[in-house]
């Protein structure tokens, strides 16, 4: 499938360059940022600040600053996120740490959170109190999610609902978030606000269960980073928790040896992808997928007209389908 | 000399610790978080964001939280910092990546400086745009400063124009920041902001001058830290790039081979001093610090009364007093 909205996309890879490009000394500092900035991605985040506020009428104009600051916020956790998980890789180039330097890499990621903050604080209108509230609640949520999931680590008898909560914190918390800027810039009203929010809320759950899928049957290629890397942290994902929790004796004696190698080939990987397949979990994973998609968008149905969420719909049916 | 302003002072500790009492879960991100906000420190910033505020005539209950805000951003950047310049100790305690581990520290700094966003926009009165600005440039170039701190590790060219840009950000910054938040919550005019901020640089350079005399006069003891670890780490400070700018060529020979031990032990450390008394670095620390301090004081008679900036006038002697 196609990567729809290429001219926002443009418009938001432009502005980023314009708006970093005020920020150059010292250099150890910004070109670390420019270098993370710069590295693509899909940017689900400000797409999704945008079209909610062209939902709501608002130019994209006035949704460029605060999406671009919602994409840095997301950068920032990124860098940090990837020195705690000693990750090497991100979209197909080397991390932040492991170009430079740890320390590098920290004060990078403090700096561009600064720069986030900057950027969202240009907008000067009547609901800047609250666009900043929501950006401190995105922040500080974050920072609980990642440390939920280190605390998972290690763990064995992580519920399905801890991780729920954990990853609705971790990349639920940005989604609905951005949704929600989207509707306050565009100064929407309570309804309109709260709607969108939860729009956010259940896509980026589908997002995430997504993402878990993904680790298994996408390819290292698509994905920029290797393809089983949860598998190989022996992270608690929707996949292995619901593989635990749902699996039959004899499957799960099969998948509990395969769990059990710890650098998974290709040959490894595949095997692993019938087990699931066999036991029902990536369908169980896909009709979650569907279904949070579908309640996301009946959200929708009650405050927009057809015409006014047929953005968000293309924007939604693009996350379900992504194959990366 | 005794630690003034107590009653503020409580006034702060009591509200750090009402608000963080809001952040519980999850315990893995929170309690290093309190560790490093209950670990003391001489809470210069708030008592000035305070002072500041209450000499426009602010109360201190509408200071409080935005005084408090900036010393979270304070100890956000120290437990960064601690990681990056891998110090262990500090306020005479482990460091939070000692106690805990670096990624327990990188993120709970991260969520630290969230939550400083968090109570700095509890404040709901039009200046907020203003503040959260203020505090944002204090991030950034707090950031700044510390990335050209560690451009100048390895070098020993560094002039002393370059050390002072440095040293105005990373640690000037914050205090003239602090002055300047405590004049913008009391909705002070152009004039009484620029001029309470400019207060705030010219005593934040007093201050940092006075740190680096510290690192050779104190105790450690009385620091909390070890003496002489600037020195330890071959920091370009005041006192070394005055040393080497200043001396005559042979007060520059025997300083240059005490420079040479890495691990100065208590001996060497006293030798250092009388050669630096006898080069008359300390004396010509100790009257920029003077000028510094008075220029600072200089500048408030302008905007205030006598009896409005006694308060001031007291934490600026004890700035250029302190022994630790």
């Amino acid at each position: 499938m196609d990567i729809p909205f290429g001219e926002i996309r443009s418009a938001v890879e432009e502005r980023i360059q314009t708006l970093l490009s005020g920020f150059s000394h010292p250099a150890s500092l910004y070109e670390p940022i420019r270098y993370v900035m710069s590295g693509g991605g899909k940017r689900v985040r400000p797409l999704l600040v945008i079209l909610a506020a062209q939902s709501l009428e608002a130019s994209i104009e006035e949704a460029l600053n605060p999406a671009v600051a919602v994409e840095m916020l997301h950068n920032f956790t990124l860098v940090h996120d990837d020195i705690m998980d000693r990750d090497d890789t991100r979209r197909g180039r080397p991390t932040v740490h492991v170009r430079w330097d740890d320390g590098t890499a920290i004060l990078a990621g403090d700096a561009l959170l600064g720069v986030a903050y900057d950027v969202l604080s240009r907008y000067d209108g009547p609901r800047l109190g609250e666009m900043v509230r929501t950006f401190n609640a995105g922040v500080i949520e974050v920072c609980e999610g990642q440390a939920m999931d280190k605390e998972f680590e290690g763990r064995n008898d992580v519920r399905l609902e801890e991780y729920d909560r954990m990853i609705a914190l971790k990349t639920g918390k940005l989604i609905s978030m951005s949704a929600r800027m989207g509707a306050l810039l565009a100064n929407g009203n309570d309804a309109q606000v709260k709607a969108l929010e939860r729009f956010g809320a259940l896509l980026g759950r589908a997002f995430q269960i997504q993402d878990d899928l993904l680790d298994f049957t996408s390819t290292t290629s698509e994905l920029g980073k290797r393809v089983g890397s949860d598998l190989a942290m022996q992270k608690s994902t929707f996949v292995t928790l619901t593989a635990r929790d749902t699996f039959a004796p004899a499957l799960q004696e099969r998948w509990r040896k395969l769990m059990l190698t710890e650098t998974p080939d290709e040959h490894l990987l595949a095997e692993m992808g019938s087990v699931l397949q066999e036991g029902g979990v990536l369908a169980a994973g896909e009709s979650q997928v569907e279904a949070l998609t579908n309640q996301a968008l009946a959200v929708l149905d009650e405050i927009l007209t057809e015409e006014r969420r047929e953005d968000l719909r293309r924007f939604a049916f693009w996350i379900l389908h992504r194959k990366y």
